[in-house]
Order: structure tokens, then sequence, then C-alpha cells
């Protein structure tokens, strides 16, 4: 398994003999079920994970109910929000939940903190990965305040279309509204308008994508 | 001058005297009037910023000239955002500016990239500080996302100032919070936010009101 994981991890190369053999010695592989959520925002700390196959989601999750997706991890990307212990200053409450089927390596969080204190490699590669992060946030929150909604949800739909590999798109519109942090209500009206337009087909449950370069035109406009 | 530099470097002592030998080599001293930018999302590259006295804000600027708010810096806050060339995945056009005239020290980028490159402590370091503004970062766009909060705490003030008859709350986060149903430390930190802001002022016991128009404007937005 460890084998593995040196493949996954891309400073395993730059770690020390004695830090690789601490890390094979307690690191776990774990296998969850699409819908699983694996972190729900409560101060329990995992550890570090490390996507093998799958896809995560992280969110926040407001009193309502309403949700806004911040990223989504996929094969061989690192996530530290399950690390927040290690992170003083990491106070908000996140939501992680399996998208898919998934599988991770996990650095149980006590391994990774004192990998932390001595790893000069891995405090960079932290702080790189937050910085990547803060970056899409931000770059998140522009479209959020800047981009009117049109161009947000012809974006997603595209995004969602390479994710799944189908121009066809099992989802509710229930499903897109958490996603962008909105009602459900804001969504199926926009939805309508783009198949009013042509460039989608609504069906129970599905979204077809009919005219992609529309979409794409709309969401780069 | 590096002695002063030192008592506001937190991390100072724990650098090598070699290392601190190089920073105090090539550290500068400037000062800007109010309303300099002093970065203006271009690529170049100032290096790491230490606040001596006065007031930094840093903020995202879209082509029609709208402006947010992303952090202050005050006495003693260090400033990466002019270090983005260290930092290959900070791929955002952030401004800053000086809101009052202010004092800083600047650790030039090259420098701060070796020290980076070699020093643990630093690494650590601005990893926590990244992960600050990823926090506070992810606490505003909740706020720009759901605000109901915000405007419930303006409003709140404002009310109590009409009871009062007074500009001079004398109440508690405690209280506050016992009165809308949350958490002293989502009062708090509201609170802060607000001070920030320059709507209000904090001391011991007190809240204190400064722009009322603004106040109105939030609790009424």
């Amino acid at each position: 398994m460890i084998q593995e994981f040196a493949e996954y991890f891309p400073i395993w190369n730059q770690m020390t003999a004695e830090q690789r053999n601490r890390i094979a010695q307690v690191i776990d592989f774990k296998a969850v079920k699409k819908g699983t959520v694996i972190h729900d925002g409560s101060p329990d700390c995992l550890g570090m994970l490390l996507v093998h196959s799958g896809q995560l989601r992280a969110y926040l999750l407001n009193e309502e109910g309403r949700e806004i997706t911040i990223c989504r991890f996929f094969e061989m990307d690192i996530c530290l929000f399950t690390a927040a212990c290690v992170m003083p200053n990491m106070q908000f409450d996140i939501f992680i939940e399996a998208e898919k089927d998934t599988e991770m390596w996990i650095i149980p969080a006590c391994l990774y903190k004192n990998l932390m204190d001595e790893s000069l490699v891995l405090a960079n590669y932290a702080h790189d990965l937050i910085t990547n992060h803060f970056s899409e946030l931000m770059w998140l929150m522009e479209q959020i305040m800047w981009k009117s909604f049109d161009k947000r949800l012809a974006k997603f739909l595209l995004e969602e279309s390479v994710l799944e590999e189908s121009d066809s798109l099992k989802i509710t519109h229930e499903k897109i509204a958490n996603h962008m942090g909105t009602a459900r209500e804001v969504v199926t009206r926009m939805l309508r308008y783009f198949q009013s337009e042509g460039m989608i087909r609504l069906t129970r449950g599905t979204v077809d994508i009919k005219d992609r370069k529309r979409l794409t035109a709309l969401s780069n406009g």
C-alpha cells in the first residue's frame, strides 16, 4: 500500500527515510460510499487526506440548510481541511462529502502535526496548497460578487459535464442550488430560461446540454 | 532600525544569526502617505511587508471599478500578498492601499523566497498567516452569501442607541448575543469587523457608534 501512496504523494522522495517509515506505520486507507459525509464541521480532526480515487466536495452549510461548494478533490488531490486542528487559525465549519465512491489515504492529525513541525518540505508544500485554496476562494468570491448568475450557472453546467464525461447531467435543481449557494427557485428559473433559449433540455432529474457553444460563450461573456 | 524590526517580527528570535544578518543587510523601511496604492495587482513583487504604523487595506477591484475589502493590516501585521511571486499558486490581482499614513518594513521578495526555502520556522509561520487569511475570507464569503446577521446586528445597535439616547452603548458582547439568540463569539467577531470598517469603536464594556449612516445603510441593505 505504501508503495502506491509514495507514487501519489508528490513530496515523498523529499522526506527522510525515518519520516517515510513513520508514515508507513500509521497511514490509513479508507473507502467510503458516494454520499458519505466524512467531515461535518465539528472540531474533530481526521488528518491529511490524499484521494486515491473518486471525488470529494468541500462546502459551507448555513443554519437554513443552504450550501455553497468551496472546492473539490479528485484523484491525487490533498485535502487539509480535515486537519484543521493542526491549523489554529482555521476557524470555520467546513463540510466534506464523497460525491462518488471514494478511496483515500489518511495521515492522522498527530503525525501530520509532528511532520509539519520538522519538515521544511512539508511546511512549504502545505503552504502552497493553502495558498492555492485561498486563490481559488478569492476567485469564487469575485464570481459571486460580480458575475451574473447566468454566467455562473452556464459555467457550472459545463464543468459538471466535463466531470461526468457526459452531456446528460443527472442532477436536481436542488443540488445545483446547493452547489451555487442560492435558492432552488433561482436555479429553476434560470434553467427554464436556458431551455427556452435552446441551450439545454430539462427532463425529470436531468439536464441535457444541447448547445455547448452558446453555453460556453455565455460562461465566458 | 533592525532592533525595532526584531521587536515587531514575531519569529525573529527563532531565526539563525546568519539569517538575521542577511535580513539586516537588505531590509528596507518605507513611509507612504494615506491614499498611496502600494500594490496594484500587477505581477511585480515587493516582498514581505511588516507594518510599523498606520493601516493598509487589501482589496479586489473589478473591471467596473467596484471594490471589495479582503482584509486590513495594522501595526505589527504582516502582509504576504505583496510577495505573490514567491507563491506560484497565488493567481489573482489584489490591490493594496494605505488607508492612513503608513510606515513599514520590507523584506525583498528574493530574500523572502530564500528564507522560505531554508527556514522551517518561517515556512510554518507563513502557512499560519495564509491559513488565517483563508479562514477570514471564508467568513467574509459566508457573510456575503447569507448575510443576515450583519444586518440584524447593525439594526440592533441602532435600536439600542435610540433606546439609550446615546451613541455610546454600555453593553457586553454576551448581552448582545443573548438579545440576538446567538453565541458571544459570533457577536464579537462581527463587532470587530464593524470596528475594522470604522462603523463602531470597541472599548471595555462599550460600543461607540462612529458611522451611523453606514450602519443604517447596512441594516436596510
